[in-house]
């Protein structure tokens, strides 16, 4: 899958993403929509996705462990987990692209890459975009541009988000300037799984939070200048670590590895911090025989709903001990 | 060095060991002793061991971390490291064997071996014993046997102790009952280092309160009936933990294990602990590519005043990590 890719500045950024907000003319909002109106949007996307060599699913038939591997993976939002609407998934062959709809907007364009690249997000997520208003006429103000269910989503109804590894900044502290100062200038920096979720294994989502009076360009050039600052500013702060207190450093991240190496219960938020450890000493040169790479198949292949959609294992138990066979394993 | 060997009952105790105390007639007792009495002590003993192809050391000369290191083997006592006196050291080429002069007593002989043999130690300590008696005459009370500093030693002037490794026990707590029943019947139990010593790394000595009224083959029998049933009660508790908390188990001991294998630093009481881990988790058939040989190898070589006979190294934080160093070589 791509997300096990290194991309651009991956030693910091794991993967960008560009979510467009549409809804299409003449059917209400999310809200105020009936089961048909959701069955129309459904009906009216499916044959666009054909069209376009992309899948189409309903998820009232999807079982809810797939969803939330869909979720985990950040194809899908938590939101579509809600099986009392009738939502459905739009996704091209690479996983790179996904369409949800009827999640609170009709239809939510979303496209990742792998590292830092945000142009090429964008790039593709515009293709998708005119694809879909080729055949279908979207809710649009001539003042306020695109019309979403959320005043916050209104005008470009772009959302553009990077997703980073902080651990210096967090070990440190410095984490809470960033967030403070971020604020200032119009980004949000949350957890891993969006609102309110705490930074596990320090990562951070950094996004635009305003979306109107501004263009798609504007807000990446936007968030790709501050990310750069915060990308070199983490690299400089993990070598600060290094350099003042070097052996406590590499104690920490070899403990680390052996640990993942050889536990055999090994929780998810646990797994999470070590990786995190790993990284920090991939980057440092502290670990040379472990790439980015397999830290990011890693990452991927133990999250809960993954493992339970693979090996049928519902209890936490059974996959705490899954999840250090599958490191061990990965780790040879 | 003998040590690292895996004697009998090795799974369960490290060495057993008989010490026999000595005072040399018409010489002063320690506390009355004049300087010239102790150089008296050590000039009648030093022909005794050169005829007999033992090494002889007056302990003035040795510098503090040679002794400290000494002591850590067990071969002389913490005692012994007190300059303020004229001490001897008297030891064969093989170790097994110590004599230390001017402690509590003139004369305290010291058997020691791997595992489980206290008969062995006693065959060994009554040889010298009587190698020495040709030579010397000793202070011997018709009805209260050798005379000794310490009236706790008179008699027959012997002190027998196995030193065992009893997690489960500790774990369970079972340990304290251990204790208070073991000094109901005159036998005490003891941390590593002796009297008032914490029980690092699980590690504890066992050995006879009484010397008066008994024979030294009494003594014997006795410690070695209790000492056998301690080791199966032991080997029966470790595997009811296992059975009880398997993956817990397996967990707690293969982290311990990459923990050895993977830290930059390594403080020495937590190496003790670590050991501690491997050592049953061998004995569990847990791990597998390790023997109790190796172990009881990492156990000497890290022991602080070795590491600092050998790589002179002052301080702490630097010893920790060598210790580290080491410990990775070893389990390599």
């Amino acid at each position: 899958m791509w997300y096990t890719n290194t991309g651009k500045n991956g030693d910091i950024v794991l993967s960008s993403r560009v979510r467009l907000a549409r809804n299409i003319k003449d059917i209400p909002f999310a809200g105020k929509m009936t089961e048909k109106d959701e069955l129309t949007v459904l009906e009216k996307l499916k044959p666009v996705a054909e069209k376009n060599g992309l899948n189409f699913f309903s998820l009232k038939d999807f079982p809810l462990y797939e969803k939330q591997a869909l979720a985990e993976q950040h194809i899908i939002s938590p939101d579509m987990l809600d099986n009392s609407r009738h939502r459905g998934l739009i996704i091209s062959p690479d996983n790179r692209t996904s369409i949800m709809l009827c999640e609170e907007d009709h239809i939510r364009i979303q496209c990742m890459q792998e590292g830092f690249d945000l142009e090429e997000c964008l790039k593709n997520a515009v293709e998708i975009d005119n694809l879909i208003e080729e055949e279908i006429d979207y809710e649009f103000h001539q003042d306020l541009g695109y019309l979403t269910c959320c005043p916050s989503n209104l005008g470009t109804g772009m959302r553009a988000s990077v997703m980073v590894h902080l651990p210096a900044h967090t070990k440190t502290g410095k984490i809470n300037s960033v967030i403070r100062n971020f604020s200032q200038v119009g980004l949000t920096v949350r957890g891993l799984y969006g609102e309110g979720s705490k930074a596990l294994g320090n990562i951070y989502q950094v996004s635009n939070q305003v979306t109107l009076g501004i263009t798609e360009e504007e807000i990446i050039e936007k968030l790709t200048g501050f990310i750069t600052e915060l990308t070199e500013n983490e690299r400089k702060l993990q070598k600060e670590l290094y350099d003042r207190e070097k052996f406590v450093l590499e104690d920490k991240i070899m403990r680390s590895y052996g640990t993942l190496k050889n536990a055999v219960i090994l929780s998810s938020s646990e797994t999470l911090n070590l990786i995190s450890d790993m990284r920090m000493g991939i980057n440092l040169g502290i670990i040379k025989d472990i790439t980015l790479g397999t830290l990011n198949e890693i990452f991927y292949a133990v999250l809960p709903a993954n493992i339970i959609k693979k090996y049928n294992l519902e209890s936490s138990a059974e996959r705490d001990l899954k999840r250090a066979e599958i490191i061990k394993e990965k780790l040879k």
